[in-house]
């Protein structure tokens, strides 16, 4: 079940961001053929696709170079502003972001956030560290950013469970 | 006074870091009047310097590019590794990082951090907004990532304090 942090913003929007979601489930295996990990994000303007990037940490060689961090720095690239909160953007991933993502996602002035597999199940299947957010949801709804997680989460589930048999897990030894 | 998270690294590297961190926070001010940020980071390999840089945010038109999170980058392209864990490097920061920079330094490998300002004043004197990071020392014990903190802050509040009266406090609209 689709949960949100209080902030509503209606069907049509939610249906869209179904749509989104499926799309980036459906095309990470591909991105993931090509060296990058496993998570894919997106940024759009109402319907208009702004900018789209996957995690690319191993092929960068930059722990930094999570997909949403990403997805923010293009979109700011493109519209030549480090402060997207003027252009009412979207941001969409497939997995719940990480403690560093979210940081990233309230710095950048994104709108909202949808994403598709919550983060105790990405660390369950790929033993990838997410860090600390406890409250996030409330934290952004004090920010004035709307959040709606686990879209369609059995879709993600699989591509994170195919990547995991083969695919690198990067954590730093300790 | 100077606070830990339970890690204990000895006076010889407790009197480096002050050291360090005096350093950068003498250096800030060239950095700000040339456009950066209010924070600058290093990252050591014990006494040798393998990177500094300070936040970008405005002059490269990316919100991620913060002080901590460009110094992770730079130390990655020059020691061509993702995972910085092998090399046992310790960060030093003029301001106790944010969010964001925490799950950066996290997932970079880092063995250490040192910062001089604490959040809770970067935020009265700057209006910043550093995000939210419930028991981050804790957390970082039990990764194995030492802290230590409020490093000289009255030195790094006096920059601030300048910074504050003329520079770009950037905050997305909302």
């Amino acid at each position: 079940m689709i949960i949100n942090n209080g902030i509503e913003l209606g069907n049509e929007k939610l249906d869209f961001a179904t749509k989104v979601i499926t799309e980036l489930q459906n095309e990470l295996p591909k991105y993931i053929d090509d060296g990058h990990g496993p998570f894919l994000a997106a940024i759009y303007r109402d319907k208009i696709l702004i900018a789209k990037t996957a995690n690319s940490v191993v092929i960068d060689n930059c722990s930094n170079n999570y997909a949403e961090v990403n997805v923010i720095k293009t979109a700011q690239d493109i519209l030549d502003s480090y402060d997207l909160s003027p252009f009412d953007l979207d941001l969409y991933v497939t997995a719940e972001p990480c403690m560093m993502c979210l940081g990233a996602i309230m710095w950048s002035g994104v709108r909202s956030v949808f994403y598709g597999v919550p983060s105790d199940t990405v660390e369950k299947i790929t033993g990838f560290d997410e860090g600390f957010k406890p409250n996030w949801f409330d934290e952004f709804n004090k920010r004035g950013i709307a959040v709606y997680g686990n879209i369609e989460p059995d879709l993600g589930e699989k591509v994170l469970k195919e990547y995991a048999k083969n695919g690198k897990i990067y954590k730093p030894q300790r």
